[in-house]
């Protein structure tokens, strides 16, 4: 008898490689430039802050990089991740469409972020790191890298955003419990820092002055720290690919073929990690999937923003890509999805989408608080602020199925549970959720501040 | 290949059927008393808290007992739960024991409780009741019957222990994300409530307290509402055997079964939804597993109390039941595995422990922790307190084991997990967790306290 909600492989399953989108990529790619020259950047500039192994990967032509056993075998603890039907949900919302989700948060962190950590931690103890820093927001990413360096032997510092720091004490204990040390940031640990600080001692944090002061550590430590980041960079999304690879094979075990994949997009690694298998099927195999990434309307950087050279840091200490970007200048507002509170867009699901290869809408947060109260109560599981912006869209693609009186089968990334962010849930509940939408004109102004790179490049 | 972490049954091997294990016991039932007369109860008396349907399960002469198909719907939204083994926890002790575990911390409210709440909201549906009443301490259970609720359409009021109410708001909102209304316990809403805030108005409650006032509420709703109970009861257990009768297939997948189960005990539910199938092979196949029952030592009702009749709550309104007590005037002290904080024991789990069909043993928290962080260090995931005793003694055997140079096949029950719980590991990462002992010389007192049962029944 065949299961029809849940769909689980084998551990021997577990993707024996990424999946390295950029061979696949029917357009040239432009390389990130050095902050300070605006020339290309070399390896040994980036060599200050990341091991020479995962600098290979983020510029490898190879489709597929091979994944370690070491790193497979703490893949294990969780993956792969149950691919689930979300016939409860269907049933909510009579509609014709099938609603499947990979589960993501079922890793020990709750959210994909460690499908990253560990490789990038692995990868590190290959390379002689002792020690790692980084930043966290909301502090997902901090506890799946925390967990990473516990498993391989690293120290990490954490920088952390000091309202979070603040609001959110259960995800720092999560990191603490796994041996980092966690600081409020702005610290007096950096000059940059320290300068902040002599400005404004109550100055409450930002995730472009934690990223400055984890990046300032490891620049300044001499070779003894260097740098992780959880989003973004070619290699971080690389890492996620097993996500869409392991979805492709129970797809197929479901005995259906997506028409429609959704994710939600911050720096866009959850999307990534699940979209780009099924982009390379659209290219190579001349599938038709439809491909959406969700962005808040608060920090539209695909939707309303320019595709255009910028900093990855408002300190502009890190490399200078080209991305859809809100300008490096650009804090925004306080929405409950601490991770899609980036100003940019990873190069990768940028070009995708400059390219036309996938679409992006744009949602306000409470219409995605109320679709994941639908969600939670058809299905019992919370979904992450993050999460349910992709989940808004799924809802809205099934009732739209329902209208057209079509089947539409549909797949997305729930990325995360939001047990960890109850507090928001309570907000809405009551009633005091607001939306914010990005100001259109702020772009005019944010244009002027880009790097004035030579030749232009400006989409 | 064969996976050797992690034994997944398919949906259609959820049980069709509970395991009631009352006909298989080698020795006579004692009776549930009325509070007030002390003569056995009738299920007239019963009814005015419970559905007919329900109180017919606890009396129930039948081995097994058919779950309903609404009810295996519902399961399927998490069940079959994964049995792991955990292979970096036996690496990190170096053991030549197998360590597995139940992962019930994969259920929506993540723990093992929705597997009665789900149950006990579809029979009352059966059973016309439009409203239950029901109490909670940190919240596990409460959030388990308010999602239970939420899926058959009957409204819900949760009375929480004032001070978890303000100290942990996560779980409240989760409960009211399902739609229950959540009031901190002592309420004005009950005559008990109005009585102690008189003499108390900054009272902060306790468990008894609350008890007293969901049964208030049901009992004095002129049958508009009734009540739900999270433990203790022999439907309750009943009703988690779910747990056991899954990773009895699941052992057989491994290729193994185990020398010894170990579960927490609070009520006993969980522990006995992973044990009582295994005792039924002691019992009926000839099996010599031993069975561990593991208590706090700050409530140690089965190593260190009576056995006897004793009341069920504080107020003296539930049913009286023969049981290990530690007197129902006895508060325990704060720790914070909250859900083993009850002064009684199922009265199915105390038979077994009385006849010497299961052990026990009690534990201090601060090693509850510090197996909870080897855990963790080792499997990533966060146990929740109550389990962390649990684990304990796993780690313990697990030891013995390598001392004795000797395979050991363990297995336990992965109640919950601590994402909810994470401000006590802040307290134990900085040294300020405290173990309670219960004082011996406490019962002799609370002795004088018991019922007066004609023809006595202490043990």
């Amino acid at each position: 008898m065949t299961d029809k909600s849940k769909f689980h492989l084998g551990e021997h399953e577990i993707p024996k490689a990424w999946y390295n989108i950029q061979p696949d990529l029917p357009y040239p790619q432009s390389p990130p430039l050095h902050p300070g020259t605006l020339e290309p950047v070399t390896p040994d500039f980036l060599s200050v802050l990341f091991p020479m192994n995962l600098i290979m990967q983020e510029v490898s032509p190879e489709r597929y990089i091979e994944i370690p056993e070491p790193v497979r075998d703490i893949y294990k603890l969780w993956r792969p991740t149950p691919l689930i039907r979300a016939i409860q949900l269907e049933k909510a919302l009579d509609t014709p469409a099938h609603i499947y989700f990979k589960n993501e948060s079922v890793s020990p962190v709750g959210s994909h972020k460690p499908n990253t950590a560990v490789a990038q931690a692995f990868y590190n103890k290959e390379a002689g790191t002792k020690a790692l820093t980084t930043e966290t927001g909301a502090g997902q990413w901090g506890s799946a890298i925390a967990m990473g360096c516990n498993f391989f032997g690293i120290d990490l510092e954490v920088y952390m955003v000091k309202i979070s720091f603040q609001q959110k004490p259960y995800r720092r204990v999560l990191m603490e419990n796994f041996g980092a040390q966690v600081f409020a940031s702005p610290t007096d640990r950096t000059e940059y820092g320290r300068g902040v600080l002599k400005k404004d001692p109550q100055n409450s944090g930002s995730l472009g002055m934690a990223i400055s002061e984890a990046v300032e550590v490891a620049a300044t430590s001499g070779g003894a720290k260097r740098y992780a980041l959880g989003s973004v960079l070619n290699h971080v999304l690389m890492h996620q690919t097993v996500i869409g690879e392991e979805a492709l094979k129970q797809m197929e075990m479901a005995g259906e073929y997506p028409d429609v994949v959704i994710g939600c997009v911050g720096g866009g690694s959850n999307f990534a990690g699940l979209a780009f298998p099924f982009v390379r099927e659209n290219i190579t195999n001349g599938r038709k999937t439809r491909i959406i990434a969700v962005e808040p309307l608060a920090c539209p950087s695909m939707t309303k923003g320019m595709y255009a050279y910028d900093y990855g840091d408002s300190a502009k200490m890190a490399p200078v890509v080209k991305m859809y970007t809100l300008g490096h200048g650009f804090i925004p507002p306080g929405i409950h999805a601490g991770g899609l509170r980036y100003h940019g867009m990873s190069p990768l699901v940028s070009g995708l989408y400059a390219n036309k290869l996938i679409e992006a809408v744009a949602v306000h947060q409470v219409e995605t608080f109320k679709a994941a109260k639908q969600f939670l109560q058809a299905e019992g599981s919370t979904p992450a602020p993050e999460t349910s912006h992709a989940i808004r869209v799924v809802i809205n693609e099934a009732l739209k199925a329902k209208k057209e009186g079509k089947k539409k089968v549909i797949i997305f990334n729930f990325s995360g549970h939001g047990l960890l962010d109850l507090a928001a849930y309570d907000v809405f509940n009551h009633g005091g959720l607001e939306d914010y939408e990005y100001p259109a004109e702020a772009v005019a102004e944010a244009e002027k501040d880009l790097p004035k790179v030579p030749n232009g490049s400006k989409a």
